[in-house]
């Protein structure tokens, strides 16, 4: 095989690199799990027909055959999942009889899109899902449950830059317009929601042209999204612009409730901002809507997304709502990895490389490298009996902090870092730092930009 | 929607029988990690000619394709990998000159096999691979590691039967041959591995018509898969049979000193096996062999399989040598797991439901739960504020140990097993048991068999 070229928009780590992606994943899961949100994984297909239910994403399935596949065959309807939401609505109604209601679950997997290639598309990437499902009905504390659930484990991510979560209400937005006369709240909204790819004049125009309002009604619409606020000032502004309607009430009433909520958890790098601009193209929101902008990276576009919707699923005699919240863990970290800002400190897990005399007393070696595991500090054995620098320096190109080699009367450890040597017993001794117990997280601010 | 039902071949967890999936994944990773291992990821695809490599997997390949896709596309070469080890030949490659050899690494993940939908045939299934990669060589004792490594893994996870690990050496099976005068060694091993599903009379039968060989050739073949042995006493008994050549000698030199090296680790439910009957069907092991076949569940065949192939990759000027072994995660849990002889003890990570005496008091029950959480003690809420009684059969239902609840005074804390109930401080409250912080595996050993 010729040296093989990396398949665009299916991005791979280095070991070193990977230790980044774990330590985002495990930060995320135990903070999920704090909060009592269950882990599962779903399968990595679905069947075509649901897939397609939302018609828009329908450019982007990967559909799979079998290589031998006769034209009876069942694998024909599957394809890649693009979300984590359509296979967990399927997963909910498949096993509403074994799940208990309001059920939390936390999902981190990969998920697929028959994207052409292109630069900066991904074709392959992982998410971290939260959602909270109820029987029927969902209580309204569940939206700020999952904001704050979802800020503070991004928060315990300090590594990362400082972000901004970006709350909304449909019920706000579609109360206004309909207050307002609007003759096509759907079409309004969706118009909205282009204000971060096209000047608001411009919006203007297509509320005229293509919503039916009148100059003043979209003149109200695009001041209304210009409204932001961390606390609940935005009411005031709102009322401000004239507009009534009994939806418009309610989604006021949840929006200041959330963000009066949320607020406490604001920290220097951690804000949360109601932003009356933040729409969300997908039909399936009916409340809350969340967006969020990564400091100095607000190019990635929203980060994290979410919201409400009153039927995540249906079999027909029962509605599941639901509200969630979904992490872009590729899109966030793929950019800074790339770029070195974000790398692991070694390439190895290894603590401490036990250095190997002659390969007679490897047996030796691989018994202190026993009795270091036993209390839970990794390590490696020399592969070979090279010369004592040798080994030192093949404990450096991995980043391996500390060599431990055989004396006359015991052993000793070295951290080659600083140079000093002093006696050790490997069936007791620990890196004086609990840090160099695990590859640790770098941030590289120097890259950043 | 209507209920959707399983698709064949795609298990999948419910939250509870999760746990069992993730408490494995996670002591495997800690194994690992504490030899040196470090993880990657490898993208779900691969070009359809990399997969094809080897002929009789073809039938079994999911090929992608994008839905709107034209004639032109570049994906139209790919296909799902059905293993992790030809994933990993191709990173190793792609990657070189950023590695550092040997390369220990480790990989769970996903594969898919374009099977025909049939009863007990996995399609989408987890695999945990370990492999030391060298660069041009890779002494032997790398062998002896990763049969280490696996059997201190499998060791660690007590809630599974005991196992046995099958190890035998490509050399040694091919010098007997070779020393025997076989005209077609390559065919004569073939045969030797249909011993586990043919009797040992017709397998000889067709090592004479198949493989050329004499009938008393082919009783020396069946006589040699007959041997086994716990420690090098099958060194003698190989010699007994009379076969000379120098990769006999070989193959039995490194066969002795692996299992003289693994034979301390054996417990009463690990053992270590020279078995001269293992093979392995795969053209590219070149020595050392592993099979492994759990107690009580030999149905399933090898769940864990592996060996050295002196070249697992290659650009041309470069070989890389590499030793491995992989254990079959879904292979093992998923029958155990359905037929419920493994469960989580649990439906939820929660170690404690904090009541809710009205929803005014709502914002008091959250910061209990925050002073919980912050020494990691996983909460939830109740959902409302119902009568104690049903909120106390919320918990049950759940699987949720313990219940904390506001008095005049501060916080009581009930023990819903047992009926206990203390006054507690949820700043600094944590459960006597500390099993109690996660949700436990539950090996329920009636079920077994």
């Amino acid at each position: 095989m010729n040296k093989p070229t990396p398949l665009s928009g299916f991005p791979e780590f280095l070991p070193s690199q990977r230790t980044v992606e774990r330590q985002v994943i495990e930060t995320l899961s135990r903070t999920f799990e704090l909060h009592g949100f269950g882990n599962i994984e779903t399968r990595a297909v679905e069947p075509m027909d649901q897939l397609l239910r939302k018609g828009d994403t329908s450019k982007e399935v990967y559909v799979l055959r079998r290589l031998q596949e006769d034209d009876s065959s069942r694998d024909k309807g599957m394809g890649l999942h693009f979300d984590l939401t359509v296979p967990f609505a399927r997963y909910v109604l498949e096993n509403a009889g074994k799940l208990e209601f309001p059920f939390r679950r936390y999902q981190i997997q990969k998920v697929w899109r028959g994207e052409r290639p292109q630069e900066g598309r991904f074709r392959e990437f992982a998410q971290a899902d939260i959602d909270i499902v109820g029987r029927d009905t969902l209580p309204f504390h569940h939206d700020v449950e999952v904001a704050r659930v979802m800020l503070e484990a991004l928060g315990k991510l300090t590594f990362l830059p400082g972000f901004t979560l970006q709350v909304n209400n449909r019920k706000l937005i579609q109360g206004f317009y309909a207050g307002l006369g609007a003759p096509d709240v759907e079409e309004t909204m969706r118009l909205i929601d282009k204000l971060d790819k096209m000047p608001a004049e411009e919006v203007g125009k297509l509320l005229v042209s293509e919503a039916g309002l009148t100059d003043e009604q979209a003149a109200k619409c695009l001041e209304l999204a210009t409204i932001t606020a961390t606390d609940d000032s935005f009411v005031e502004k709102v009322r401000g612009l004239g507009v009534e309607s009994e939806l418009l009430d309610e989604g006021l009433a949840e929006l200041a409730t959330l963000i009066n909520a949320t607020a406490p958890l604001n920290t220097e790098s951690v804000r949360v901002v109601a932003d009356l601009s933040i729409a969300r193209g997908l039909d399936y929101y009916t409340g809350t809507v969340f967006e969020t902008r990564l400091d100095g990276y607000e190019s990635l576009g929203s980060i994290c997304s979410g919201g409400r919707y009153d039927a995540l699923a249906s079999d027909g005699k029962t509605t599941y709502p639901g509200v969630g919240i979904s992490l872009g863990v590729s899109r966030v970290l793929v950019p800074l990895v790339q770029k070195g800002v974000l790398d692991g400190d070694r390439k190895v897990p290894s603590t401490v490389l036990v250095a190997v005399a002659d390969e007679e007393s490897r047996g030796d070696a691989d018994a202190a490298a026993q009795q270091l595991r036993a209390h839970n500090v990794a390590c490696e054995v020399s592969p070979n009996a090279a010369k004592f620098g040798k080994q030192i320096r093949f404990a450096e190109r991995r980043g391996i902090p500390y060599v431990l080699f055989a004396t006359e009367g015991g052993y000793e450890i070295k951290d080659i870092r600083t140079g000093e040597q002093v006696p050790a017993d490997p069936a007791t001794w620990t890196p004086q730092n609990e840090s160099d117990l695990k590859p640790q997280v770098v941030a590289n601010n120097e890259e950043k930009k």
